[in-house]
């Protein structure tokens, strides 16, 4: 590869009989660009195409590390081809997982991060300090009239966020542009009432020739801001949004978990963390411990740190807590996360039947913790 | 859900401490659809919305299988909808996988599947009944005149669809447009002299709002057929090509492989064999067992099986067998899979250097080995 700074991939593998770590990094590094075995190619490729193998060696636990370079010339700012020399091939192999990468900067150049980030979204609520609070207008099945309903109790209740549920698409039973223009109005009907700054998200995730035309939908209805599958969509989906939208983008991680596994894999840190940010997305929803998911709370707080970290040089994005988040329990994640975050919260309020009431609640607790909080 | 025929999806999961198999389905039919707890939402959400148990047991080997039917009004004519409901919030549980899902008439309607399909394919090429070949141009770095070269040697020597190796995207050493038209005459050269029907498949994976553009350029430039990956794309691209391009779509499977894991993740057989069959791949590159990907004899034939099964409403696709075929193993091959195969040879004919040769060579086997089974 040319003497530029690359994509520089560290992989972790199970040991491979009758190989060394040296001679699995250089088959990674092989099969990842010229896919032909070694010398079956000109020699000058070598230097062009060739991954360059920067490090192989045995971990404590008995795993292999091996970092892998790859010239940045073979992915001309394109995400898809980016992902294939990430984890194209290599993810066919048994037992490997990409640790982590570091995104050079011509790639951060063109892919830019967030537009709106951490700070753009609390400018757009209009709140400075606290987390953010986040809820779902649900379930799919109601009308359009009775989502718009609960989208106003939520807003009126002090939620800073109220999105579609990820699965809301363009069912019957709630079309997609009645739907996104009821629940605009029933939020900026209560934003009048209350003097809230309440943002209504609503989901675009669909088939790839209607996505365009969605985000128009939603910004004619005057929304901010929209919720996007990126794993459904197609990871490309989301720079492409966040170079074209002018929205705020909202992440949620559905689909992916087939491919944020420890062992083979993406890691969470690298997959909803730096990558996801440096897409574009301006808040991305992971899943947090002790809910309706099996996450390590270090693997969520890693996730964070990455959405926010000031190493990588992006604008931070929002680590939106999700994934069953318990109102009584949001005291001790503020102490964990810190207060740059937003809490997406749920079945909890809806478990509590008057949403207005169990949002001002909500509010209410997030604020005094936040206060006792230096 | 509502009475017609949904999408039956049959999970196997890791059993789960203090729940019955009973409740896991039910948690997984409410997590796919409301994600509400049981009871939050109104009476008729629950026959409109949730998601129906119809199978919930413990098999010999003590995993859990359960079977949850989806009504398909959740996912209107809408793929990211559709992989949402099959494999969305449940990808994020620890151990479960999809086994297997039935498309009903009403999805397979509007999918439609391959256009071409395996007959399309073969019409194209002229070859009635022996085994098609494939292979690419490669590596990536060469000028597009230097793979036009090779892609012109593959054809003389009688190879019936040479595609572009999927790493080859834009790069500044082959241009996109460059290459395509450059390879494209070099095969229609070598077909005026030699009588062959070759066919050459650029790869289109591209940035999302470039992939249309690549197409235009495919087509206006003669090609009958591209390469595209799904996996990085985003599998609804798959399907908005098969609608819109009028090519023969060839599909590749890198980046797959966190998704398509035992144990946790969507079955091969389902993945590369029912879904990318019934997204509109007319031949789908699988990674056949004994070469360079750790994978069974009996899944790469159960996934051949799945792209031809006639139970499937839809045309037959073609199985493309990969990933490390080496000449001499063919005959073998043809044993296992029958004739209605294509083989994808890439490394095996570089390394005999003389590409035209090692091709007709190829050819010669393979015709040979298909005379020979009846």
């Amino acid at each position: 590869m040319d003497q530029r700074e690359g994509l520089r991939v560290t992989y972790r593998m199970a040991p491979v009989r009758g190989e060394s770590p040296e001679q699995a990094a250089r088959r990674i590094a092989l099969e990842q660009t010229v896919e032909l075995p070694d010398g079956c190619y000109p020699a000058e490729i070598e230097e062009r195409s060739v991954g360059r193998v920067d490090e192989a060696k045995v971990l404590a636990d008995g795993r292999w590390q091996v970092t892998v370079s790859y010239g940045t010339g073979l992915a001309p700012r394109d995400v898809p081809q980016l992902l294939n020399l990430l984890y194209g091939n290599v993810s066919l192999f048994a037992d490997v997982e990409v640790a982590d990468a570091s995104l050079p900067e011509d790639i951060r150049e063109w892919l830019q991060g967030p537009r709106f980030g951490r700070d753009g979204v609390r400018g757009l609520c209009g709140v400075e300090t606290r987390p953010l609070l986040c809820s779902a207008a649900k379930p799919v099945g109601l009308s359009a009239r009775a989502l718009a309903d609960r989208c106003e109790a939520l807003a009126r209740g002090g939620i800073d966020v109220v999105k579609d549920d990820h699965g809301l698409t363009d069912q019957e039973t709630a079309p997609f542009a009645e739907r996104v223009e009821r629940c605009q109005d029933a939020v900026t009907r209560a934003n009048s009432a209350t003097g809230h700054g309440t943002l209504y998200f609503p989901n675009v995730t669909a088939p790839v020739d209607q996505v365009a035309e969605r985000v128009a939908v939603a910004r004619s209805a005057g929304c901010r801001g929209v919720l996007l599958s990126p794993f459904l969509m197609g990871l490309d989906a989301l720079r492409w949004l966040a170079e074209s939208s002018g929205m705020v983008l909202l992440s949620h991680p559905t689909f992916a978990g087939g491919l944020a596994r420890p062992g083979h894999g993406i890691s969470a840190e690298f997959l909803f963390g730096t990558l996801l940010r440096a897409l574009g997305s301006d808040g991305v929803i992971l899943i947090n411990a002790g809910g309706r998911f099996p996450v390590p709370e270090e693997q969520a707080l890693a996730t964070a740190r990455r959405l926010r970290d000031p190493a990588l040089a992006l604008r931070p994005a929002l680590p939106v807590l999700g994934g069953g988040v318990a109102v009584a329990e949001i005291p001790r994640w503020i102490e964990r996360f810190g207060r740059d975050v937003m809490f997406l919260v749920g079945g909890s309020l809806y478990a509590q039947g008057d949403l207005e009431r169990a949002a001002q609640h909500l509010l209410a607790t997030v604020s005094r913790a936040a206060e006792r909080r230096p």
